[in-house]
């Protein structure tokens, strides 16, 4: 008898066949607000053999991909630099093997430790940002490392006009005002994507997918929710556009499962997971 | 004194008066995922005294409609067949009488009880079936009779080309590919409604409607959400659409009040019932 | 050391430099159906924390807004007269000096008492009505002070030809008919609102906002939910609008935590009553 | 075709038939803290069919006994008045009839309601008084009909050394003081209670049970719970004892179905309403 | 990089290592009240990481345990004679291999299929059942499959004088009365169990564990919460006792995480198991 | 008009007027589990309105004693260091002046903030610490600083023979066996309190109250709930016994208000607060 191998559904490769290599960082020790979103990868995984491997948008089957499940960090709670190293150690494990990380978070500074490794391989990394909040601080509360300054740790890496923000409707308003000198910021919604991934074709570009960028009512099981936001269909429509370019590195995050009575946002998460590895696999050669 | 006696707002009549006889049939079990629809029913008639009687979108009040409530079948759990034949009996009887069905599932394998003994007073039955999911496998996990089986036995029952399915957008590749051989499916949304309404005239149709074919941000509380389906008054204007043409049976299935807890989504499947009843109400004549 | 104080996020004025007052009515003695909204002020106060003082949308923050949060009224439970007359008393000392009074209900009877004041004031009062229900019953259950009688009551005040509805999408048929005659109903959505914002330049404005205009969709937390509603983004621009009028007194109403699991409601909520802050202040001249 | 009839388990016999007739009170208006019990006796018709009708404490069976169920009055919210004088009359009529009522809160001060009937009918009324909290106080938050002075209220009808209370645990100073003058207080628990019940031999006795006199362990679904309570088992004990009396009314409230999430109070108040008609039902003779 | 692996806490040996073998039933067909059991074992699984190892009752640790965790079986829902099959192949196969069966279930009717493997193996069996509900129906809703009837079917099994009962306080007349002639059976509690271990030494034995024969206050997240059961402690000091005996095939049941909103009821049956396990493990001989 | 002013229920006495200081320590980010401690003072604060301020245990009245309510701490999520420099700070400044702290966690790590200033003005202090877990780790998942530690971090600043632990039933057999040798440790329960009591008379004393002491029927909300715990009145017996010593610092931890759905566990805290703030007032002299 074999050990009990729990994976997302249909991502049963093997590392050495995989071309995409998912991985959860349930990490959420610096969110102010509703904690919770440490729940994501776990929930997901278990919840995601109610999903269809199938894609009637793509016309694309998760049996067909390569995709391998590396589980989850054992992250320690209490100490971000700790959390943050181990996240970067893996993502540039996966990186040198030649596969594609795709992380499951977490609050959103789980980000930088994924890129902290794609950085330091692509030097000239660009960054597509989708999210309800722009995350452009530079301190939160005292803490320089924290879920509200993720994008700003991530422009110390990669610098000006290389961040490109869509669906953006809360901040302060200091950090709007630092967003339009140094990032390329597109508030409210989708607006523009069109000629930023033209612009971006041929570079290597790193996905941050923040879930709250959708609105609250289509997924309500996130920390912080704000009106406003876009469509499950557009966000799909988007991502369709994002997968299109080079990704050299990814990550979904702020499910919070515990808001999530029924499962809705979730299955919702799940979705958008799916129809991203899809698009991500069928494009990506390593 | 009399006894007590809850029946859904406004469904009063007796079934001497009635033109409609709606009916629950409480059953999940072969629900693989998260079971619940069984207290559909129940939960829609106790929470029915916060609904209006009144529809402003129909003018028309449910106090003038003449709908008898039969209660809920008791239904056996874990023997599928006993149950189904439950449900065609019942079925069966109200037909006899010259009333028209309305069924309120439970989980979506309910819709074969009734079909099969309204396929069997109208042997040129039609089917339209506004859901998420397609439900054409020829079993599921090894079973024939299953939720995610149901129209492909309503296939076995009315044969190529009777039915028309709208809303689906979800399945595996194989039923989507058996789809395209045997029912005329429209996937995704409401698309090409009125030119199969049209067609349709005149001839005896059975409406099934799976309320997940709602999206998940009006409907969260189902068993299998699936992001990317229709708004509330888009619905509302394909069941007008549909209410047009001579029902002769007909069913509401899927809610799940334990994924409700806001109970936002039982209102809508009451609303969706109280608009239904009304148009189907105004063009019975048995 | 100073006492725990605990205000709306950013309202941290005091009553003289404040130009707007906000106060917490926690009152839902005549909620028929499903009682919480008691509960609202105390939540929004304690979730706002989690919002941010900075609009992008009007580029405006609360920061700089001159308000003044006078807490919860001690409403008294089941003596709705009394409950009525310390809000009527309370609002009137507002305006007495010269502040403008913004009351966050409670079920929508509050309205009534916040009203009295506002039109002993204001002779030619006219009233902004955002709702999903028409709330123009003479009597509900026998009593003549109840949620779904308050607009009738306030007609009793102001006199035909004062009132405008916008959003109005469920009511009995008697009370749609009666509004016909009596009151300006736009049903459904904010059709029209732009004709009536005109007409009303320079006229004492009273506006009353019950959240479940919304549809449930982005607003699930409240006790009667009503499919078919507008969106947060047609809200807000609706809002923008009806802060142009001279606005005299103001109320937001009907959110009821219990029923907001994940918190989304209260999000919005809060949202909203930023929004409205700003807005209004802008505009303010005492 | 009947209509649909819903009743307690068991309890389907005739109005002429029974002997104890049941019936529901879904009022709490006046509850200042967590409302709810509205939705008692309905959550608790829905959820009788998971309880078996056999007892294996008293051996004898609900199928056996003779119970009508009376269905809930309906109540109207926001005038006390209306909705305590619609249980007297109800409670009256149940009497007149020469049958026992047991009625279903609704918060605690429905029993009010029932007792103006019953002392009516026996002036030399006694009444036993299960319950956490004293229920005292004169007047609350400037009323005097409230669930926190309904036994003051009640011994308005029956003075001096009427009142005998166990279980009580929770008042203000002041009540605690003047329960010392005019009722026979017994603090926290039964002790006392078998000399009680010796005393009362013979006498008409009104019971009332707030089942918050149990502990929280085992009935949390309750608005103000208060640790230090009794055990399901004690409380069987002492309602056996209790039961051996000559009541001539009784009732049980303040179940909270909403607090109730896991369904184990709504099935604790289910068996203590089993096993209480079923030592009634043995008694009684009309 | 390894594939990820979950198991329960500790349980993390190879099969051949093994002395015995955990495994799940999620299976919950019959459950005609309130479903939800499938989920417990891929609850508790989930959940365990946040139980210690080590037992300071039995100063014994899970990391010096030889338990294998074989997953979950795949159950066909809706064929309930499928399911019952591959439980008992499952069963058969650990026994096979020498090692002792543990099952997590599921609704109680999975205990059938694990006993017709066991029964199979050792003719001479005796139960223990410890249970709130005494479950000797010979049909229940017609259905002969099903939780309410499995002590009956395992009797069918083994005979008279083999089945001794625990804790059963809720059943119909008919079944107890019938257990009376059939079984040994003690209501209500564990008074009795030191003389069945003593006649019982020796003997091969199957131990079959309804969780809810706990008290509802330590055990609320349970189908079918039946007040007045036994404490934790009481628990486990009688399962040490039983631990003693030649335990040859053991299963617990009956958690239903979606009714354990506060995770205790999870937490309580994980301690269940640690202990049990670290019970059997050290007796047990292969 | 004044701010709005939120304090314990009856802490409303001026800091010059006060004997005893409570505040809140928000703070969970070291949780490895589930996180949601942070919430508790808020929630406390806020439900407290439904406590009554007498005791009828102990006849006293919180409107008598003389307490302060300080508020929330603003603490850094993610600095675990700046976190704990705030509590020291915050506790020195209230025992500089004379007042007795008693802090509201919070995760359990925050006592060592608290300590740390204790234990710099009382040289000898000693430690009563109720608990069900050991919380003796030297780190934990390499952290030293963590919940599961805290214990070992007082150890480090107290010394051997200075730690009293009660009700510990959980933790790894290294903290058992470490514990052995550095405090006195009692398993399980209160037993041995008194001797305790007795020999720490005139000795200054720091009670440290983790609430997952209790049994989890009786307090099910929080993160890491261990059954076979003590009830509340044993719980209050105990504290009444060390309310004897001389208690110079104090806390209360570990309420998880998110897995609290029923309030039973909240209510359980505020009366566990109430009668231990009675107990510290009547003897307290600063």
């Amino acid at each position: 008898m074999e050990r009990n191998i729990e994976t997302f559904l249909g991502c049963d490769k093997t590392f050495e066949e995989a071309r995409i290599v998912i991985f959860g960082a349930p990490f959420d020790s610096t969110t102010s607000y509703r904690p919770g979103t440490r729940f994501a990868s776990r929930t997901m995984r278990a919840e995601s053999y109610g999903l269809e491997t199938y894609s009637p948008y793509q016309d694309l089957d998760l049996e067909d991909a390569a995709v391998f499940d590396g589980g989850d960090l054992e992250l320690c709670f209490g100490d971000v630099d700790r959390a943050l190293g181990a996240i970067t150690d893996f993502t540039a494990k996966i990186l040198e093997k030649g596969r594609l990380p795709l992380m499951i978070g977490g609050e959103h500074l789980v980000t930088l430790g994924s890129v902290r490794a794609v950085a330091s391989k692509y030097p000239d990394l660009h960054v597509i940002h989708f999210d309800a909040h722009a995350d452009l601080r530079d301190d939160y509360l005292g803490a320089r490392l924290s879920h509200a300054t993720v994008l700003r740790r991530v422009w110390d890496l990669v610098g000006d006009g290389r961040i490109y923000q869509f669906g953006i409707r809360s901040g302060e308003r200091a950090e709007f005002a630092w967003g339009e000198q140094h990032v390329v910021t597109r508030r409210f919604d989708f607006e523009g994507l069109e000629q930023v991934t033209e612009r971006l074709k041929g570079k290597p570009v790193y996905f941050t997918l923040d879930l709250d960028v959708l609105d609250p009512a289509c997924f309500p099981g996130t920390g912080t929710p704000e009106a406003g936001g876009v469509t499950f269909l557009q966000l799909l429509d988007a991502m369709m556009k994002v997968g299109e370019l080079d990704i050299v590195g990814c990550d979904i995050n702020e499910l919070s499962p515990q808001l999530d009575a029924s499962g809705a946002s979730t299955a919702v998460a799940l979705k958008v997971l799916r129809e991203l590895l899809l698009k991500l696999d069928e494009r990506y050669i390593r």
